[in-house]
């Protein structure tokens, strides 16, 4: 199993101390030592930040913790490899360019001889999450001869996940830095954070941020992660089949297969 | 104009070396302060560091420069922006998957009033370059229905390139992790080592280093660069219209058009 960390605000915010603790778990605090990544959206241009080493033990990964960067949509991961050898091009998160738009996906879970018909997009790597991406943008693609708003989109995501749900576990979070797209399986929480801010404490690292210090009145941040990262606050946790789309931390749809 | 960095070697390599030297050139020795970016592959896997800021101030070179990544291919490349704005989705290098494989790109020069006709891949940012790499891969993915040997390809990629520089100035490298594909229309050169090796002096910044210390008898290591970035090796230079394709270090292929 593997870790997913997404991050959806109105105003572009640095994913620091979230992603200190999300990286504990690469090999620190828990077994995920497979390698781990994480996509920063910059207007419409995305960083992408990946390394098939332990977090804890990551050169790259201690830049990203250095150096805050800020965006509004954030899309990452650390992986415990089950489907697909470890190395670079077998990395959370995935990049595929649609419609001009850099779309970037992560995925938590495994499914059962998934072996989707050849498409547009083929996989680089020989993970079943990368063949899932590519088989879900190919059936976009075949949806739609070009871009279309999220919301004209979601009948065919939805329909998307819930047949890959049926072959095995499938938590994914999707984006194309304009919305970001959520589904849970068997698994995942989210928390938004406005004002009033207060004080959030990770679990998983000796590390405690005043939000009120850093954030202005008006700032809407949420972050979705498969287990909650800190200790302090209240996670909602997603149920089993649901979805949520997201857009500038807010809610914009959510349902349930 | 723009720098262009390339590599091909026949053994993992770093680039430290050369990449110190280029990256004077963005905002030191040279007037290219756009941003930068560098492609690294890793097996399949492609590493890509860019940042809009220039590469003489920017956190990420440092990063780069201190961290010997090893890698048989590279492509990189220094921005000083005349078509696009400056950010991040105008930072080449540009890359792309076709076939399964990661297809990095990265463009000197200036196309005059070039517009394409839409194809399958679409530009993310606004720049003649990114239209020019998106042109070149419809065609190619026009050309032949799946992955066929550079050997085959090459047609099609010198007839696009030869087509493109009537448009203006265009200077390429072109890869898809196995080959370099390299095409000078105004300007670019090119240094083989292997034993005997010897000591290398960097135009652009106070360094110094000696080869012999850093490789064994059997490494093949070539360099692709604007202008030379040594002064006290002989560097050979393409004439305009002049291609060359390289694979792990040495000319598989060339030609003038």
């Amino acid at each position: 199993m593997c870790e997913l960390l997404g991050m959806s605000a109105n105003v572009p915010t640095d994913i620091v101390f979230s992603f200190t603790g999300l990286m504990q778990r690469g090999g620190g605090t828990g077994p995920h030592r497979d390698g781990w990544g994480i996509g920063f959206y910059e207007g419409r241009g995305l960083r992408l930040f990946q390394d098939p080493a332990a977090s804890v033990e990551s050169e790259v990964a201690r830049l990203v913790q250095r150096y805050p960067i800020k965006s509004e949509t954030v899309i990452g991961h650390i992986r415990q490899a089950n489907v697909g050898k470890v190395c670079l091009s077998n990395t959370h998160p995935f990049v595929r360019e649609l419609w001009g738009r850099n779309w970037c996906f992560a995925h938590n879970g495994q499914l059962e001889g998934f072996e989707p018909p050849q498409g547009f997009y083929w996989p680089v790597g020989d993970t079943d999450s990368e063949a899932a991406f590519c088989n879900l943008l190919n059936r976009v693609r075949g949806a739609f001869p070009g871009p279309v708003m999220a919301e004209i989109l979601l009948p065919v995501l939805v329909q998307v996940c819930f047949e890959l749900r049926q072959k095995g576990v499938f938590n994914c979070l999707l984006s194309d830095g304009d919305w970001l797209f959520s589904f849970c399986s068997t698994k995942l929480a989210h928390i938004t954070r406005r004002a009033p801010f207060g004080p959030a404490r990770l679990k998983d690292a000796d590390l405690t941020v005043d939000f009120q210090a850093e954030t202005t009145p008006n700032d809407v941040v949420t972050v979705i992660a498969t287990e909650p990262l800190t200790d302090n606050e209240t996670w909602s946790l997603y149920q089993p089949g649901e979805w949520i789309l997201w857009r500038r931390g807010e809610i914009v749809a959510q349902g349930q297969t």
